[in-house]
């Protein structure tokens, strides 16, 4: 499972090299040799003595980029100039901006757009809050918000560090679905502070996305805010994932021939995703799930849950889960299931465990960027198998979800965002590949497949307005 | 002082006319009999019998805008359409959106942009936090925050119907500066709340810009905040209107031939606006000035002051102003003052008044839409007339200040903003106006003049970089 060269550390290097000689023919030989793959090669001078040649490279890490970057400084006759990080460089002032939608050319469109103007469109919406929804830009907006305490697969690095994430999430949202979305990164990991906050951030916006929050935590946030607002709030780790996974396995089901309520599905992970796909899942039709974490398989005489809260999310799982009562750990409870889904960490399964599933195994090894289980080796023996990585067939991600969830509940001016919602957004997705499309190594669409985000929506956007305008508080989770 | 036309009541009536007879020639006679202005007139169908005609008509009320409505339906063969309010129209779904500076069109893009390129950025946040001033939207971002308490003279409309004006403020900020700023409107007008709030969401914002809050909440919020935030935080109502104010008083003094040592102010006005102002002249040199309110000039014995705190908005007042121990009323104390300012309510003074002021009298009549004293009947006997409205000359107008004030402040990476900067800012904007070009009809420029945010901001930036980057907590107000 070593990593290919990627994009995502990919440098451009200024060289300077004789022209005469063969330093030339020797640049991409040396970044060949050092593993790493030459994806241009653009002489930008040229005198009769030296070319000045810009290399763009991709690696694999940024201590393999290092080692490619001295390969070159170690070739007779190259002179090293400036190596631009090209990751760093999309990122120089941030990656999104504000636009004025109208121009301000004189002093008519100031009157307008401005004093005096806008006071009577103040006053109109005072008398009419929904008008907040015409004549805003509410009806189009929505928050992204984090505490950055548990950022991609980072941890708790803080608001500030997160902010990169958070402005890609609003750039996402608006080239799939043409949202506009604004970071709010929160310097408080408080509870009660950040419901407090977001509270009081509402009016300006039409939906709460909560983004990177720790577990469990955002189990309490959310549920406090979705009491509290009268827009929707999702949790993208959590349902944003159920969302995917869902579609994803009623894909995998037709490929491997089997019914939704006949599966033994077994998870790896009780955090903020496992709980979410897990209630889903079930919300779907699963009757037989079984969850493991890092103690082994979660059941109700757990010495750990003897004395658990009755409202602990744990708890919950004990409760709703392992009908069997299962015990001991993930490798023996994974033995004969129809499903392994995982969210937790790298290489928890091997792939005896995977030949050990029944026949036509469904393998869904989530966990980035090193999944729980070698796909290749998982493939062997299962059906079907995907993982969260964009270099394997089948890629689990949140960018098939997100964008068209908060379509369809922006165009329904809805106040909430309820399991039904979830619900059509999962088998909309599934959808969008057709009987004729799907095979093993397709069963969920590309992030740029031009159907998703509008299919989606569609279905988002009919299953809230089926609930209606009038509704507050939500039961999603 | 009847209020003229304003494309800010501007209107587009569709109407169908006989193609025969005189009603296309009765449009624009009656739209003028009734007092409008045709602005536009354009027929968009023609048939043999008919013509159908967009008339664009600017009123000077909304009850003035139906009764021209009204003229043209009584017109003899006229058939009323669809009567579109421009300002209300440039307002549907909002002024502003949110934009991607790149495009995001493959895989490549993605990874670079979101995962899992992003990554390497964050954690180089993380190690580095001064690294988010480069590698995310803090740098050029300002948050545009009001609690809807006093919004224009609206009053306390509540944070709904103030993103209308917070919209635009942000629009205003992109076309004079280049900033990019998002509204934050809260749902709280409790003082704690507002603090912490804005304290939490600072981690994404380079500035914060606090808008049309309420006196006093709005001293202690700004005064709290400036303490605990390394980010500059401006109250506009306070600091950009005394700004303007010094900047078109610096001018004025220029024509009236007079030193800002030498002369006696006299302000009606103890709110938000009028401490600022207050304070900001002392600080530019004015030694004496005389403030009055609702129950006449303020002195340190009066009934209401006796018992106030040592902290009161007030108290301070009547501690640094009124040398000589002036009591009774603003028409008393306006007696052979030098300059007036009123920021306080409609037609508090009269021509008599003013003639009564010293010889080259100032008179700064701020209050909107109606002045504390007719323009035009001031300017009889002063020497210098100003106003806050856009159809007098020398408009007063924070839109001159606050676009240039931030850019200075974030080009300079600057932690607070202090009375100096202030200081440098008004003289910069009152350094506009060349020697040339000054008059009594012109001590400010215009707001389309394109050397003015320019020049605050250069100002500011030179008197930012003075303080130097490490200096937290203000002490402007």
């Amino acid at each position: 499972m070593a990593t290919a060269p990627s994009v995502s550390y990919s440098m451009t290097v200024r060289l300077e090299v004789p022209a005469s000689g063969t330093a030339v023919s020797q640049l991409t030989t040396a970044v060949e040799s050092h593993g790493g793959s030459v994806t241009g090669l653009d002489v930008t001078a040229s005198g009769h003595e030296k070319l000045r040649i810009d290399v763009t490279i991709a690696a694999s890490s940024t201590a393999h980029a290092d080692e490619i970057v001295e390969g070159l400084n170690g070739i007779e006759g190259v002179v090293l100039g400036k190596v631009s990080d090209r990751t760093f460089l999309m990122h120089l002032g941030g990656k999104i901006e504000m636009q004025s939608k109208h121009p301000i050319r004189n002093r008519d469109d100031l009157s307008m757009i401005y004093t005096p103007g806008v006071a009577r469109v103040c006053m109109a919406i005072a008398e009419n809050p929904e008008d907040a929804r015409r004549l805003t830009i509410k009806r189009n907006t929505v928050a992204v918000v984090t505490d950055g305490s548990a950022v991609l697969g980072l941890g708790n690095i803080g608001p500030m560090a997160a902010m990169p994430v958070m402005e890609g999430k609003a750039a996402l949202f608006k080239r799939f679905a043409d949202i506009d979305a604004w970071p709010i990164c929160l310097d408080t990991q408080d509870t009660d502070a950040i419901v407090e906050i977001v509270k009081a951030i509402a009016p300006g916006f039409a939906g709460i996305n909560l983004e990177d929050i720790s577990a469990p935590r955002c189990f309490e946030i959310e549920a406090r805010l979705r009491e509290a607002l009268d827009i929707p709030v999702f949790h993208d780790d959590q349902h944003g994932t159920a969302i995917v996974v869902l579609a994803a396995l009623t894909n995998a089901l037709r490929v491997a021939g089997k019914a939704i309520g006949d599966i033994r599905v077994v998870m790896s992970g009780a955090g903020a995703a496992g709980t979410a796909i897990l209630k889903l899942l079930i919300a779907a039709g699963v009757k037989n799930a079984v969850v493991a974490d890092i103690h082994g398989v979660v059941h109700a005489d757990r010495a750990d849950l003897v004395d658990a809260k009755a409202d602990s999310p744990l708890r919950w799982i004990a409760d709703n889960t392992n009908p069997e009562g299962l015990t001991g750990t993930l490798k023996e409870a994974v033995r004969d299931a129809d499903v392994f889904i995982g969210v937790s960490a790298p290489n928890v399964l091997d792939g005896d465990d995977v030949a050990a599933m029944a026949e036509n195994a469904i393998v869904f090894a989530l966990a980035n960027p090193d999944p729980e289980v070698d796909p290749a080796i998982a493939r062997q023996t299962a059906a079907v198998v995907a993982t969260g990585r964009s270099d394997f067939p089948n890629q689990i991600n949140n960018v098939l979800v997100f964008p068209g969830v908060f379509r369809g509940l922006l165009d329904a001016q809805s106040r909430t965002v309820n399991t039904e919602m979830m619900l059509a957004a999962a088998a909309a997705l599934a959808g969008v590949v057709s009987e004729d499309e799907l095979n093993p190594n397709y069963i969920i669409p590309s992030v740029f497949n031009d159907k998703v985000a509008g299919a989606v929506a569609g279905a988002v956007r009919n299953a809230a307005k089926a609930v209606g305008g009038a509704v507050t508080g939500a039961t999603a989770s």
